[in-house]
């Protein structure tokens, strides 16, 4: 049969995705292209469509198909905004639903009109929000993590005052921290928040704590709730474990409007392979911005993880490109940097990071308040000596 | 410094995770086994943690590490279950939460005690009790998917009219059907609700049409609900899209108490690459179980997708296996199925499965209703033939 013949009311806005194709020559990637626009929208064969206006505008469209190394070809691919019916779920599954389920190809790069991102509140904070609340006008930011699992909540305040003392900016805890019994949520958050306030007055500096909000569906948004009200300054989320439209409704909440912190957990398969899944640029820089994160924690190169200088720099652009009414955002590069990586680390992101130092901080000696305040003076040297 | 020395109230109870591993020897394998050990819990490294409870009890502990195949070795990696805090999102955090960023570790199998599983409630029907609501006892069910993007809710309701008129078992949604301005949800549920309960009234049948409610978190469970009032017999959900934590709390509402398919889309990356992420078994088997879905559609080995036979195997085995109190749930092959491979499906799934066959009903001739009776006609001519 041929599907009834349609004619459709829309808008002529289309958002366009950028596909790497893995393929063996310029008509196989074609083929791919051709796939992929009917795979992500109508899941038909095109030959089912009437000549009409699904066939014309709500199946995807080849933008632009070019070779771009031996076997891999660049396709840029537009969707009609309508497809994505205003839902970040549907927009993620037009971008790469069922396709995910081919081999050789990736998702590189977003572009998205303003009409599809004013559907979006995006980061309440942005850069400027989160340097405005710490009060630090210009250099990089200092973070470090609460750990490990297992310490009681009067333990990990404990750690979380020396931290606070010495004088890192953000104190987020680890992501695998939830409401375990030996810390339970509800003893582990004011106390920490406690804890670091009380740093705070000591030192005059305004170090903000982001518990780690991370939960089932029905519990996330009260714990959120709860962080705030027990004086947790912001908050941190795993999108690839909540959901990523779990941290847009975070985000999008007024009651709530604290900072969030975006944690890469769970989404890391997404990047890994170079022909499949979604690249970097994209699961930790534009995602997490879109969603309505203020910073986007990912690991850094040369640390105990795989990725790439590259790789990074792609998540540091789309931190901060522009974005239609999206606010900038800061990268957090994190996971085994140690303290004589600093300098290193200021000349690849510059000023508009967080620099996320944790174990580092624990095994440089046996005072965490000295270690901590020894990350500041280094960071003051930097940015004094640049 | 050293953490401080913790002393912990623990119940025993672990569970493990199976995990592929490529390294270069033995040496290298276990010394990527002990770095998930610590990863996916503690997150600092060993010389850090006193000789405690935490490293003898909360970090990981390799409970078998084996060679398999040049370059690849299997390491089965238990956890304490209070390290998952009875939450689904969390689960997932220790079985996978940092090491996806590390390139060659898979999740092949998990392996998890009663005590855990009885923290969830699982799949609410099951096969018997979809089986039992569709009146089928033996033969495998028949199921097909209504699309595609872009036509009215009216032609939509035509489209399932004419398949449940047909006699298939299941009618789902595309799964990119959503709230489009093409046929909103509150237009095409109702509409297609009804035609399929118009046709059964023609039949005698019961052909259950699953409209997917896959939506952003604010919006998804009102669908659900509204489906349900509605007329919709069950629902579908993408877990990819809209969270596991959500299709869990979906499957949970003794309100709802509806079947649930759980959906692929934005999952293949995760399965796609045979060293990296989540094998087809836990990510379309035993993770689609645990969060509760009656039933579980993936792409059939053969069709236009990469699944081989063994990935197929392995999700079946997932579904079926037992796995505490969860129910068994119905695979359902699906992506570019034809009438002529009906035999062959039905030798290699057996009767405990329901096969999805959409485009290959379309294009199967001009009459619609006449090419879902084919299918009823095939199925049944199959079954007496063995």
């Amino acid at each position: 049969m041929i599907f009834p013949e349609t004619r459709l009311s829309l808008s002529g806005e289309r958002f366009t995705v950028h596909y790497r194709l893995t393929a063996g020559g310029e008509a196989e990637a074609e083929a791919l292209a051709r796939g992929i626009c009917l795979e992500q929208t109508v899941e038909v064969s095109d030959n089912l469509l009437a000549d009409d206006d699904i066939r014309a505008h709500v199946v995807g469209r080849i933008e632009a198909l070019e070779a771009v190394a031996p076997g891999h070809y660049d396709a840029v691919i537009s969707y009609a905004v309508e497809t994505a019916a205003g839902e970040l779920t549907q927009l993620l599954n037009v971008i790469f639903g069922n396709s995910a389920m081919q081999p050789g190809i990736r998702v590189l790069h977003l572009d998205l009109p303003p009409s599809l991102l004013r559907q979006f509140k995006g980061p309440r904070f942005g850069c400027e929000g989160l340097r405005a609340l710490l009060g630090v006008a210009h250099r990089p930011l200092l973070g470090t993590a609460l750990k490990p699992m297992g310490l009681s909540a009067v333990d990990l305040a404990d750690l979380a005052y020396q931290l606070a003392l010495g004088g890192v900016d953000i104190i987020k805890e680890d992501h695998g921290l939830t409401d375990q019994p030996f810390a339970p949520f509800a003893e582990r958050v004011p106390r920490c928040a406690e804890a670091v306030e009380r740093a705070n007055h000591e030192t005059g500096y305004r170090c903000l704590y982001a518990p780690n909000v991370t939960a089932p569906v029905d519990r996330i948004f009260g714990r959120a709730r709860q962080a705030k009200e027990w004086g947790a300054g912001g908050i941190m989320v795993a999108p690839g474990l909540a959901g990523w439209d779990t941290l847009r409704m975070l985000a999008e909440d007024d009651t709530l409007a604290v900072p969030i912190l975006s944690h890469p957990a769970w989404l890391g398969t997404f990047a890994i392979s170079p022909e499949q899944g979604v690249a970097h640029h994209v699961i930790f820089g534009q995602l997490p911005r879109l969603a309505g994160a203020d910073a986007t924690i990912f690991v850094n190169h040369g640390g105990r993880f795989a990725f790439s200088r590259d790789d990074c720099r792609g998540i540091v652009e789309a931190t901060e490109q522009p974005m239609g009414q999206l606010k900038p955002i800061f990268p957090i590069p994190a996971g085994g940097m140690t303290l004589d990586r600093l300098p290193e680390m200021a000349e690849f992101y510059g000023s508009e990071a967080v620099f996320l130092i944790a174990g580092g901080l624990y095994s440089h000696g046996p005072d965490l308040a000295a270690s901590s305040r020894r990350f500041r003076q280094m960071m003051e040297q930097i940015r004094r000596s640049r």
